[in-house]
């Protein structure tokens, strides 16, 4: 069914905006020469597709993002090279780019929606990067977002001087390379949901963040998940559907 | 601190019970010779500790299960063999035993405590018994749960069918071996938290649900965590954890 | 047995054509001193040799390229850099190079032999050169060559809206990185040969395609087979031997 | 849309039979409380929803095969113990049992309609198991099928007097465990498609089919695809897809 | 050289005693037809050969274990099933077995010369039996030993109630499964060395206790080492060892 | 060509006997319903073909051991369980079985053919059954052979004392679990061809002998040449080819 | 407890020092707003935190490193490259730089307060820069260090020459690569704790380190424990520990 | 022992020359401060010390290179970078260098003084890097040698066509890449070794050479051995011990 008949039906009362909205989740794009923008993710799933740059043309990842702009308030493009920032600049003057998160972030809508705080935690300071990547993405997508840097559990005195603040968290990301155990000491303390972060910090059996990742499908706190390896805006995504206002 | 010191402060209003619930989550266990009971477990994350029954004797595991019937209404046990069951019984004629999940359940307190509905999706109807073990967890930490089977990719019409099911769910945990391609699907149609379960189910490079682990990390769908091979019931606690009522 | 004295025999009625063109399939080669050139590769299989550059010099895959030249109407190098490409224009002013492919192609006989449609869809618009690699490939071989990019399982109304163009073609190459899910899909919604091409799109537990290699190898679509991670050429190679027309 | 409104919108003539069709291929499938059987993947796939056995309980087995057999001439089940065989023979008398094979078959309608001859070869005796699997499945889908078993790459004569029968199939499966030589071979040999599978056959460092798996995504014989370690069903299902006859 | 040369020698004055135990640390060894058994060990490395009973028969193991009984006041046989034991009871009335740690133990000296207290730690309740082992070992080995169970990460309350304990041993072997989390917390409270033993407890992604082993390697607390996947053996040998009295 | 036409041909004096033997080597096996016996693999490589059983039916294995016995005077099985003996000594009650090896060996002619000695090796006690199998092996193909079991590198003066043995060996097959030390050592010691081969014995990061096999092709010692895990036979059979007289 | 109040308990008698030294090892860190510096590990485990500057910024690095030099005497920092180096000098002059072992060490306190020698050896001139950082980090804490480069085991004479310095050891360190045998050769000779340094040396199947992890694993001598590939650092951190003085 | 007093033993009579040869070999070696030169390895083995580049300075390199070139005729750095080449040159005006091979060679005794022909074969043209370096080893070490290029089993023809040279060698090297099917099939063809030599040639599932590695491992020719992946040098090494002349 085309858009334009479907308004039309709602305008002239043939058809009402709940049922007009669930027919929309399912149908727009716009298909370009190298891609399908799924403009509808924002009805469909609450926030606009983000632009992944890796393994797209600085061109590609540019022209995405400035496609999504014209009908969105917030954009967000994750693993973005500064040249690719350079590019969205000139078109979305008012974007900025984290560094460290390698993040390029345009934020017109500012308003929080989240129900509570979203707690980024990180087990080294090496983590940091990652843990930049949620904590950006959190924040776009509306939360009141908080970080605290390297408590590993090799001093389990510091973590543990958290645990008021890591008790009233709504929802918990720690991001964790090497063998990857904050996670379950931190699952252990709280009763909120724990999304457990791996990264590729470490070197020899680490393997990549192999060997953190496995401790963290391993691990004997119930109530973690996990997602991939450095995938700091996956966790913070998955964090963002967990910690939405109710009807 | 000692527990009955600390009750009578409260009683006595040297205390508040604010204070006194957050020292009770740090204190108490139960040392037996061959395992720490963590009793208050219920009181720090929520619900009581579960009994893992996987390289434990069947003695241990059903006096660790008695033990914790004494202080908490409901008891899970998971991966319980039938001999298990039998010794269970003998000291709680009220536990019952699904068979399918290996999951013993005394579920004495049947309220209703979650927000909406947890619903358990399976690829293939091989999946069952790890799905059911998630059913079954989310059933005794008192959610509204609901079972669809046999809803894989290679029929995709069979999954649309339940569309409007999938888009009023709390939370979506999905089960699946071989290629473990549901969770990508279900997670573009829905704007709740989805946990995927990777299962063992398969052959040949499937290695044992290493290929459905694989595909789910890298799920292109966002907002998707991933919890360990098989393990119905992380997921589940991790689902309950998320449909929590707010204060 | 040497060719001439076969030719020798076909042109004096001692052999039919028919037993001269089985002894041809066994016979020929040119020896240089880096490779054994396989000339009559045109006879046997239908398409001459593909030059395959990564581990050859320059000057080896340019002579091998020029070489094949010489005896076949139309000649394929992939993988090659475009420091190959200058040296085999040089020879060979009419070879085109496709720089997302990294494909030289020398295309003078550009009749459409095969039978119908081979259709390449990709997952992710980073999946491309992979796919490029597929399109061209079997544009070469005489077939006709449709390519529609980005369409993913995580917005599955992109795919459905292809799905006549999908059931009315011959054989369809599916190039997908990350979870690999996307094969499995389509190939529950056609009745031809699906081709599933994993490509080393994605990070961490993608493992360099890995991910997507298991979850096609384990796709529960009957009728879809598996080539090597990013073997777009592989992929229509196989394909075109699918589409041929019978005799 | 309700099938009977479909239907009746075809004997009204409101509806060509050529839309009916087109539109059953998305509809139908049969809910049991384990399954949701397909039976319209015999319109949509040209061939019915087959049983894979391994996971399901002897009786949901026997049960879903008995469902099929209301519906549709030709029904196959593959990876049955011999106890699944007992329980369908008992509805069913006329099925069969390929106790190597490990399939149960029911082919009533035994005409062949497929284009040429499917080719079964097998590296070794021990192959054989993989090798019936594909050969029941190719000849209840239709196809005159011929198998030749123990020509290995070891004696490479043995091979080669056997070749003109390969260069007369239409498709070649190559069944190989232990190095997965085979296929590379036969495929240099040949210009039909060739599906390589891998078996479980061999010890120590084949890790199950591994090593014969790899060896063939690797094979440097151009048009070669591959399918999961022991999955002779998928080879010959594609191969039967390879071997339709056009319009 | 002879022993009886050595020793006349020795007798003579030529040698001294010193010189002659250093020789005799390289010479003596005892050929069977299956086994070279090494009696000198002793000399040289303090303790006797230990009888590894996987792989050997149980006459193998029961007649080197006597052969050893024959030279050395204490033997200990490891991986031991009832069956070896009842045949070295034959021999040896006084041997004692271990059920859970499946050893053999026969410890007529029972002196403790170590110099402080060993202590064994563990994760779970499923982690007993290689616990066990260790136990056993360092014990007959002369040391003070004692053992703690379950008081892993989820419940880190647990662990810290017996911090005089961790923080008063002179060596701390800790045994975990799952994720493997214990050794890293542990080794970040004391400053004695910490001997990390993964176990093959757990499921899915433990892959028999490669997940643990990963993470202990990855372990980034100072100062751990580790040894192989429920090798309680030699933790407890390392531990002796690090545990001698000075001179 | 046809043998019976070649043996004319030698016959009539239109071919020599060296041509003739050429030929015989490309050409013949005997086909049966589940194997294609090349019996001339006796002309080509010099030892008949030898019968692997695993994967074998004992009906299949027993009946290929008959065929094979008919034509050459020594026949070997390997992998063979007693009851493939049991088949085999009804019709060949010269047969022997050798229980540790799992070998059947026929050996009526027991001309020793080899130019010096083959050395067997192994590291442990629990070595020996592959150990045999090489022995065994060696032994029917016509050498003089010598095993010396339990030299593990952990008591390196154990090796030490057979220096002399191991320098005077045509060639060495070293036979090690576990960590795969011995070849290396051996290699360093000799100067003749050293075949090592992993066994599965171990446990935990053994891998089921990847450890040993990693460890001896990393193997510092020059040299060295590898088989695979538990292949006695194979590098039996290798050394018999390095132990040839030479014409 | 805050720290001023305990060092005014500690004044006024009302604390023992062993008490507020008890204390003291659970309490204090400094928070920078990357790094939580854990200034009394030195009083909990016997040395300042070290800083391992991989994945830390040039000037996160320098930064944490003068803080600790604040408060400690000897400070270490590895991973270090040399412009890390760079900044630290500006700040500390008297801090130098190993070169192959890339570590900066500020070594104001030259005290030996170990028990004996700490023995590094290598197998091969490849395996010196983690030796280095071995050596490097055992010196700094306060023992006599001695390194011994390239006796690997292809020369097992090289080794047996050491034997005497071998056996006078306190500790041994065994750094190897590929395939990791000499800890196993030098374990059997000697009575000391053995720590086992696998390093990334090797190529091919060494598979960056993991063929020697894993020989290393199953070493056959008793009493090896192992660390991560290519952790000098680890190594000499534990064998200190090892050797420390006895109260 | 001292080698001079040896000597004099000799000289004087008090020891044969055989008696002195032997004890030779276990003796000696030059202490640099990063290495152990062995200079008695020619004795020992036949062959000196070879100097593997990988991992060495270039200085360490080129001063190892000139201490062996003052004791030995030959003598042969592998993985050798241009650079040390030119190190070496300075020294050694007579040293080449083969730069496909990256080998420097000191080639002063050229006597051939192996028995029969060493053929290098490989599968494809990237091969020959590795190919390159077997052939320069084979041939210092004494050997005539040959080399075949190019002869992959997808065009079984061209390796056919080789037979007679293929059959008179005496020893075979046979390179491959990618599937690693080559060496199975020249082992089925031939009486004489075959030592197989994966090379890292090839992507994707190829794994740096895994793929061609596992499948020689499982080669079903018997006879067959297997080395390092790209360790021409070891295989040409072993070939030389193999095709050692006799006394």
């Amino acid at each position: 069914m085309n858009v334009r008949v479907l308004l039309e039906a709602v305008q002239e009362g043939r058809m009402t905006i709940a049922e007009a909205e669930k027919s929309l989740r399912d149908l727009a794009f716009e298909a370009t020469p190298f891609a399908h923008i799924d403009h509808h993710r924002l009805l469909r799933r609450g926030f606009p597709e983000v632009v992944y740059c890796e393994g797209k043309t600085t061109q590609q990842s540019a022209e995405i993002f400035s496609r999504l702009a014209l009908k969105n308030p917030n954009v967000l493009a994750t693993r973005a090279e500064p040249e690719v920032f350079e590019a969205v600049k000139e078109q979305l003057p008012e974007a900025t780019y984290d560094e460290l998160a390698r993040c390029i972030h345009l934020h017109r809508d500012q308003a929080v929606s989240g129900y509570g705080t979203i707690l980024v935690v990180t087990a080294g300071t090496a983590d940091l990067p990652v843990a930049r990547e949620a904590y950006v993405t959190a924040e776009i997508m509306g939360n009141k977002t908080v970080l605290i840097s390297d408590v590993g559990v090799s001093g389990i005195h510091r973590l543990l001087a958290y645990k008021e603040t890591l008790q009233s968290a709504a929802v918990i990301i720690v991001v964790a390379g090497m063998e990857g155990a904050l996670p379950s000491v931190v699952g252990g303390l709280v009763d909120c949901p724990v999304i457990a972060v791996p990264t590729s910090v470490g070197y020899g059996a680490s393997f990549g963040g192999v060997a953190a990742l496995l401790a963290m499908l391993n691990g004997c706190s119930s109530g973690m998940t996990v997602v991939n390896i450095d995938n700091g805006f996956g966790a913070a995504y998955a964090a963002s559907l967990m910690n939405r206002k109710r009807p």
